[in-house]
């Protein structure tokens, strides 16, 4: 859990406070190893971006968004996780909130992934779906689920070899 | 096992009998703790109302057909138990055939997610995701897809001391 | 994993490469005894169908494409086993790119399903959700994820005693 909070710092990246469910759910249940977390919005300090992508919200700002998307699930992954665990991210879901011509739904979805990467390195490499989906709840443009394992929390001489193997993304 | 069907004699649910799959899949599998359930329409008796969100089917209605949705999820995961095992809900996620201007899905998904914690108490608050899609197999308003952890039934007196954690909700 | 192998070599079915992912993820990710796979789309040879269903691709070559979509994600799971190891496929996603007035999803997903069923056997008995989808990534007819379990391998003789089973389908 630490190596994955001095590694938000060194990237300068707060970590929002645990997202609060809209409705009778967790934000994140763990079972045996896995932490499964709720499909997760955009929402910043309790403002979220709405519409549609493209024609609302822009290519880049869904996949800015998505991105927001990740640290509300990493937010709500880590306090489930004891002292000296770690996450792996394993597996991503993605759907965006977007018009029945639109096709580039992975653009979007890097948002996430990449962020996912750059924060827990070779821990951040995930199977991922990504999908359009006509309409999202609280009208929201992206929604990101993803499911971790917990992981035994690298020594900070092991993190530091990771990095190397980060450059090849 | 007996824990759930004690508590739905309590809550006065008959379990709908173990659904059949509409083609070439089970109706749930179980992997190591794991079990997987097929995503549920809100079909009883062989029966099902159709239709999309809000225009056909309304809110309130398709609220309902969630919690059946569930149901029916339960009864396709218990018969996967053992005899001394019991259900923990690990992570819910409801589709919604929705008109593409709606955003309330949470509400509807919440049918599911309350019967969740209803039965299965503390065992039942689970990670979420919830979306709207332009279609469902057979015109279903909602489907239901259910993950489910395989753990020690607790003794009924430990059932009791739930039920005190069950008033939050 | 031989025993996988020799079932596609009686088949007569030749496993394509490990699919390349869209953009920064893996094709595939493995935690603990579970293999999580990226969602599918139908290539072959870099090539793939696009449109929707059943407007532009007809429900008969959607169903065929879902087929390809599964052996896309075999061979993106299969390189995650251990040498004695073989794949249980525990739960199946298929996303059709699909009309808003069409219904008949779980035929195209049969597709997927049943192709698993004459690989995998009894293994390959699979929790399934299905549904229709506004749009799906690079305009693709059809998507499909996996989520397998790594098992031992069966003896060849116990295989064919699975195979007496298989007749059921």
């Amino acid at each position: 859990m630490k190596d994955i909070l001095q590694r938000l710092e060194e990237l300068s990246i707060t970590l929002p406070p645990k997202p609060t469910p809209l409705a009778a759910y967790s934000p994140a249940v763990r079972a045996e190893n896995f932490i499964y977390v709720s499909g997760q919005l955009p929402i910043h300090d309790g403002q979220m971006t709405t519409g549609r992508v493209p024609d609302v919200v822009s290519l880049d700002e869904a996949t800015e968004l998505s991105s927001l998307c990740f640290l509300n699930a990493l937010a709500a992954a880590l306090p489930l996780l004891n002292e000296n665990e770690s996450l792996q991210l394993v597996q991503l879901q993605g759907f965006v909130q977007s018009a029945p011509d639109f096709y580039d739904h992975p653009a979007i979805i890097d948002g996430a992934s990449t962020l996912a990467l750059q924060i827990l390195g070779e821990r951040g490499r995930h199977a991922r779906i990504a999908m359009g989906v006509s309409a999202l709840p609280k009208n929201a443009p992206v929604e990101i689920s993803c499911t971790f394992l917990a992981v035994p929390q690298r020594s900070p001489r092991f993190l530091g070899r990771y990095r190397w193997f980060e450059r090849k993304f």
